[in-house]
């Protein structure tokens, strides 16, 4: 039974490693920590968990209890993993971080976007980015592992395919991607308020949001060079969901688009490239570790459309850490993964 | 493993089946019927089950292959059960029944709720109201099970311990009751659109709903004697979920109401009595097979008000089918319902 | 032209006064507080006004420019009204308090319900409150009007028929309220997210919410003696909208409780008396200065189910506060106020 | 006083008609046309429009009574107009159009799209498609109006100024377009149902869409030359409010976008040109009749973003065809569509 620990476990990724957890025969959660609620039972707090943990209470972060734990998520904003991570590391445990705090590999381009100096550019060499569609290998042997944000999941997914292939124009990549409020966190934010977010559509961070640049180094990693990236984020009134839309050109007409995909993924548990002609709802991955994919190629031009979805708290946070921890663990890469989406 | 059958799986309540009895470990899927989707596979119409039923396809129903099931499962519109189920129970098979065909013991009063002349009043003798927290021995030996109306869960649940210990009077008991959408089904109605029914909250069929005699039999049952109850439904901007506010008069200040709900409901695994002074929300049940309670006496007057959530699909619909299935079977009446409630 | 103020503009009811004053033919807001948006162009906060109020920007509170006015509405929380409204009747000033600060005509039980003392407790005997169905002759001479809260203006306008009939049993009314989500304001809090209040439904404040006082006096001033009342407030998923569902007992089976109504009603120009069998909407009402109500006893028992739907920040709010203003002034009371209901 | 006949008055565009020409002071509607619903009051269809309406119910189509009238809307599926617009413009009766009907100038490309042969081909030569921002001129003299599609309206008004300018590469130009579910019309259809379109987002129609030869006819009127277009509709779970998300490439960084849109709309009562860098919400023209417009060039890059909302019941339906009844009739274009949008 893997030991588990979680830091920062009061927000949305928080509470659904905690539901996804709840039904992993080989995990059990054994400390969660939130300096806030000290104290509160998780089941108090978020009560779809009551009769799962009665157990478990928040407490403050603690390197040596966490430190007897075998794996530690990070389900906390960014920075906050910098300083704990590496005397975690210490200790012998690995660490799983579902913030950005080291899916960048460059130091100065994190401090750049994120505001602040990197805390711990010492341990960027060894973290692993926890794409497993990607990085499989390599999150094996792993000690620290980065997971991708969601909507860089849903992206680097949809287009690998392409610049793996070197089919893409990858000077002119656009992102059209649209997201759930919950993208938004459990934070008490005048946007996303119910009569704030709801019933309306709005574009945001068009200047420049901080997934931009994940999302340039996997597709950079992918292309073996230089990307050209637009990438337009919306906010869209559903609670979970990410639907990326995604546009590059394709200069050879003949090639078998539908075939390339479900070739690239035909030994992924997790990525589902769905028939041709498809349009993939986000419902239908709602709750569920899993990406469907769609590709088309309207009017037969040279202009490919990739429509790629997923639970941005599932695949694109904390669905995707437990599939590392599975890969990290030498488990069974589905345990605990296995849900159903929720439909309707 | 349990050999299932489905008849009439297209609607929401087939649906949930199939995601439900995907993670059961004791039961599979043999046949699922539809008429107008003959041939078509269930993953093709939802694509939520891609990956979890890829052997199977609709068929017409067929009274040989449904009878080699050990189990035939009704997620039909009212009167297409008292047609087959007694075909079934001819070969053996044992029948769960999700329409209102068997909830009302009288075939007078169906035929007048339900406009038509009941199709097989001589089994209606044998059919067993399937409230496990009521009927759970009787429900061990049954041949036909009549799956309780989700509405009829929350409030029954809701007021039973009232009723069975004779504090309340009984004949001015109120259940305003808040529905979500899908409790009207996956026809395409206009009453159903999500412009229609979106951002907008309505009562409906204030005159008299069909649930209204199949709460009342419950409730006689309980308090043994009649009933007077006003059964006010109404239609709330949500997929799932049903929030019942209950008022009953109790005379007695001294009885400790918090004390008599959690007694009563001590043993059961799906029945959650919150601590005093809760406000279940929906999204806590969301899809979970569990009751949540909570019991209030406002000002400390006389007047009881009880608080019941469900998922409409799942404690009020398929997932108490599938409870029921277990302790007809002799499983552990939790299997395959351990789920986590989705939140957010 | 008459020149408007308003103390603080920023929430929800500050700009449904501005969305309704800006067609208004006989008024111009010339003052718009706020302390932490000073400077800041209405337009720009709220971008539904660009191009309506160009000139106008929120400035700090100033007795001066604000007396200058001929009427000011208060749209602040509780306590900020009682400072300021002495001070502004004092230059001659009409005031319109849309907070709950002057509805309890009884200081001591304002203060048990808001936890602090009444800080202007002289200016109680003129306060009027600003119900126009009930009070309208007093508010054409009024200098300050509380304007109803939004339960309270629902519910007390689908009751007052019965209970200045004589009716009703007085002694046992029941308020369900299920309201939408504005109507916890504006204010950054957890519990009013997109991701908590979403896909979900729930009771809140069953011990006691601070309408219920407000409610009470109202009902007890139709009923001319004590009234018992039960009042459950909910949160639904939806922006607008307040649907009361009000239960009484009304013992005389042989009156015309739909004749009763409408005779009330017949000469106000706001409530609409449905025909017969029902069921408003509150999307009917999205956006106007309405109150649909409909009358049932179900069954034909002697339990009467009245539904009231209001928009709670037009008729609930700001809609009703500018009926005031209209009767305070003299105009046609339903000046500025015609818009038809937005529907879908 | 304009007298108004509607031909297909039960859909979304049709009581969005009523609701606008209620508060219209210059015309009043005599006659509206429903063979399903002939004889019932359209109130008591549309509760919202109770008190507005009273002398108006729906009647079977009739020359006759329609040719009575000045101008006639039609609010019919495609294929309707087609038969009965003739007759009409016969009678001296103007024609504005809703549907889809005179759209297109290529009669054998509106056959290849909607499947059937053009009803009226002898008619394009002189319908106007009614755009007001391009074609004002050509509307004041109209007998026969189009009025443009939701997308188009959207899609449109968001790039002609780059293509008038000869800015953008034409050839590579991309919508994609965000759509509230009341853009599918109040047909019964499985896919509009609350429970299947909640929650959820998905892209449809990729292999080509209805709207697609509308907006590529409008920018090659634009671009004075061929377009290459490719157009991504999704549908988003809101009632209205469509977001276009538009790119284009521009070769010459120098130009300042944003002079050049502020310029072009300079005079336009209905479009709104945000300021630099704003992120416009649907919500702010929720029931209005505007366009709002922001130009992003992100990173500084060639590629620039243009944001373009509209409720597509106003702006991209019912609003539009009542400003070009404004302009065809010599009024005040902005007479009637003063309406501040409803936000929250």
């Amino acid at each position: 039974m893997i030991k588990v620990g979680i830091v920062g476990g009061t927000g949305y990724t928080g509470v659904e490693l905690l539901r996804l957890l709840a039904q992993h025969p080989e995990a059990r959660v054994e400390v969660i920590t939130s300096r806030s609620e000290e104290g509160v039972k998780v089941a108090d707090m978020y009560p779809n968990l009551r009769g799962h943990y009665d157990y478990l209470s928040f407490s403050v972060p603690d390197v040596q209890r966490l430190g007897a734990c075998d794996v530690v998520f990070f389900a906390t904003p960014h920075g906050v993993a910098h300083a704990l991570a590496g005397e975690l590391l210490a200790t012998g445990t690995r660490v799983i971080d579902l913030s950005a705090d080291f899916r960048l590999q460059d130091a100065d381009e994190w401090a750049k976007w994120y505001g602040q100096p990197h805390g711990a550019p010492e341990l960027l060499p060894e973290a692993v980015y926890g794409l497993p569609e990607v990085n499989r290998e390599a999150i094996k042997s792993a000690r620290l592992i980065a997971v991708p944000g969601c909507y860089p999941t849903a992206t680097q997914l949809g287009l690998i395919p392409l610049l793996e292939a070197g089919l893409a124009d990858t000077s002119r990549l656009i992102a059209d991607c649209k997201s759930g409020v919950s993208g938004a966190g459990r934070g008490a934010k005048v946007g996303s308020l119910f009569c704030e977010a709801g019933e309306s559509m709005m574009a945001y961070s068009v200047k420049g949001h901080r997934h931009l640049p994940e999302i340039s180094q996997g597709l950079r990693r992918a292309a073996k060079g230089e990307v050209g990236l637009t990438f337009v984020p919306h906010l869209t009134p559903m609670i979970r969901g990410i639907h990326a839309t995604l546009y590059a050109q394709v200069a050879d007409r003949g090639v078998d688009l539908q075939k390339l995909f479900e070739e690239r993924y035909a030994n992924e548990p997790f990525v589902d490239v769905m028939p041709a002609g498809s349009h993939p709802e986000t419902r239908s991955v709602r709750g569920a570790n899993v990406c469907r994919i769609a590709v088309h190629r309207p009017q037969g031009g040279d202009l490919v459309v990739v429509l790629s979805v997923i639970d941005n708290l599932v695949k694109g946070a904390s669905g995707q850490a437990i599939q590392n921890m599975n890969i990290l663990f030498g488990l069974d890469e589905r345990l605990g993964l296995s849900n159903v989406a929720l439909l309707p």
